[in-house]
């Protein structure tokens, strides 16, 4: 149980054909009682068609269901993409007894190919029927296209859960492009507030992690809050609540980033003193997909010159690189300093594990980001050289 | 003859035992008559401090000599690293009768390294002692790394000549981060014109390459005038030489990607119909240095979800991804269209070569940029892996 471990979720995971034979492609969560919600999509600007759909779908109403499919990604698929999202949603909601707009779709699988309609459509009505407390597990196992393990997460919080699953491994097969999260909660949101919470919980988990910097066409992490605990809201059951969101959302792109294509080691980018936040992040994403600095993790090498490379050319305002100053600069690895303001310091810190932190102090002020990244390994390339097949 | 094919250049390439014994490392360029030129710098926030004493001494006097180490990078390496190369100016101006403000020094090599003076100053000696006008091919032995070949270029125009030399090859030693040229031309500017020139060129030619998308701590690209052809200037000349000045600069870009760690295929990458060169360059520089389009050459598959996944994710104004329309978009792999105007073609291009032209037509507007780039292959990992030794 996660993403039904909220009060009156229901969900299931069935096998439509969209994919090969007996393999779970077709997944549907939906709330039993009236939900609000939201969903951040990618901000790729070649975005799937689904979501184009959902982006016009939650201006009309709440969502209260989705449903997603792997094996197409329905990505660069023009006027027909949206048409085919659109009948997914209008017939889903039939069969949910609830109006077109309040059912988001999401897809995930081979970019430029046509949602499989004589397939998806009917394959709907067993996944309605057997929506049930007890599908957590089946809808995240659907929504799996390489993923090498499913991906759940549930925080029990004083009165009300907030549960989760997702999908993602890095594109690690080559036309398979989705990062994507669904999170419930029976915890009482009116409309309108779902974003206000989902918003920087994303910002400090799902959007802190990187496989190879690669943003895809169907990102989209989805919030549904349907209020079943009952609970009486007070602030400090709000912060509860923000802090559980973000810990499912942690939990989660964790999980997607230890299961990143070829990974086999962790590493953990904080930055710190920087000017601001903004600048920190910009930072610290440089550094996290840097190919220099991850082929070095794969090597098990300390190479802070890499480190520095990466962080004097993060992107800053006016297409200039984000300003430092390159002799305020303290670096650390595993919490050995090996740079202290202008002077290397003869030391090898230890990088033999399977994970890594890498602390750099900008020296500047306040500002602080952490990122998540895997090494750049053979497995990396081999995996994303293959031909498609 | 490449960086002294233009009259009045003289150069020498020693051994001061910087790198290995017996290996050259030491390279001296200067112009036998008053010359005037300019140099671009990296904008990386991280600089080596040998380009900090050269922005200085470009604003106090007309460079007439430049003096190049391999080995060491000294980036990294706080206020004693701009001691030591305002040290080498000093030595080398003392050594060839000029003023230290006259001379720029430049380091390509291991970052956080100090100089050996102990080394480099006696080696002057010799160096200077050995310049002559067959040099130059000494000179571009002694500027590499772990370059597998010299690179050098030079157009004899009309009356004149452009000749240079470059060094880099990526970051292909997990320690050394630099591309170098040296660039000379005995048709007659006046102080203050070589930027002119040298900007778009360089714009056009070495900042549209790219093996691995790190920006260096060292790179820099120094031009070098000094009349020595006597020719008296027309528009129409001045145009002659700004063509062979970017014939030069794009031979030398040239010959760096195809020197670049590990590659086995050369993409040239163009995007037309943008809004502006601006937003096609952005683009173009996306696609180049994308890990799952670099690993895709390298399988030899015309991934072409991929390019757009990337189109989709350049950066663009005020944080967000650059702005164009999915469902404008035309896709081609050496000729062949692969996807119209939200429309996938069923078609296989033919990638199998060692070369490989992908062109991205947005459909907007005039703009347009090119880049070349190389795979990411096992190669590039294994060379960026090994441990520093």
């Amino acid at each position: 149980m996660s993403v039904t471990g909220a009060l009156d979720f229901v969900a299931s995971g069935v096998a439509a054909g969209i994919r090969r034979r007996d393999r779970k492609d077709l997944a549907i969560v939906r709330s039993l009682v009236p939900a609000v919600g939201t969903a951040m999509f990618t901000r790729n600007r070649v975005r799937a068609a689904c979501l184009e759909i959902d982006a016009e779908h939650l201006g009309l109403a709440q969502p209260q269901a989705v449903v997603i499919n792997s094996g197409v990604a329905n990505a660069a698929t023009g006027e027909r993409g949206r048409i085919d999202a659109l009948a997914t949603a209008a017939e889903a909601s039939r069969l949910l007894e609830l109006e077109t707009e309040q059912v988001l779709v999401l897809s995930t699988g081979v970019i430029g190919a046509h949602l499989p309609l004589h397939k998806l459509l009917p394959g709907l009505v067993p996944a309605v029927a057997a929506l049930a407390r007890h599908g957590g597990a089946d809808a995240a196992e659907a929504i799996m296209t390489t993923d090498t393990r499913a991906k759940e997460a549930l925080v029990d919080a004083d009165g009300f859960r907030v549960g989760g699953m997702s999908k993602g491994s890095g594109m690690i097969h080559p036309d398979l492009a989705t990062m994507l999260a669904i999170i419930t909660t029976d915890y009482p949101l009116e409309p309108g507030e779902p974003a206000g919470f989902l918003a920087p919980a994303v910002g400090r988990t799902f959007n802190a992690i990187s496989v190879d910097g690669e943003p895809s066409t169907n990102d989209c992490v989805v919030l549904l809050a349907n209020g079943a605990s009952g609970l009486a809201r007070t602030a400090a059951s709000d912060d509860t609540f923000a802090a559980a969101l973000e810990a499912v959302c942690a939990d989660l792109a964790r999980q997607v980033v230890e299961d990143g294509e070829g990974m086999t080691v962790l590493a953990e980018i904080t930055v710190s003193g920087a000017s601001d936040d903004d600048q920190a992040r910009a930072i610290a994403r440089r550094i996290a997909t840097s190919p220099l600095v991850k082929t070095a993790l794969f090597g098990h090498d300390a190479n802070w010159g890499r480190v520095l490379m990466a962080a004097g050319s993060a992107p800053g305002l006016d297409g200039r690189y984000a300003e430092l100053d390159p002799d305020a600069l303290r670096l650390s690895y595993n919490g050995t300093m090996v740079f202290d303001r202008g002077r290397a310091l003869r030391v090898e810190p230890d990088v033999s594990g399977a994970s890594c932190t890498i602390e750099l102090d900008l020296g500047l002020g306040e500002g602080r980001a952490g990122y998540l990244t895997t090494d750049l390994s053979y497995d990396y390339v081999r995996i994303n050289a293959d031909y498609r097949t």
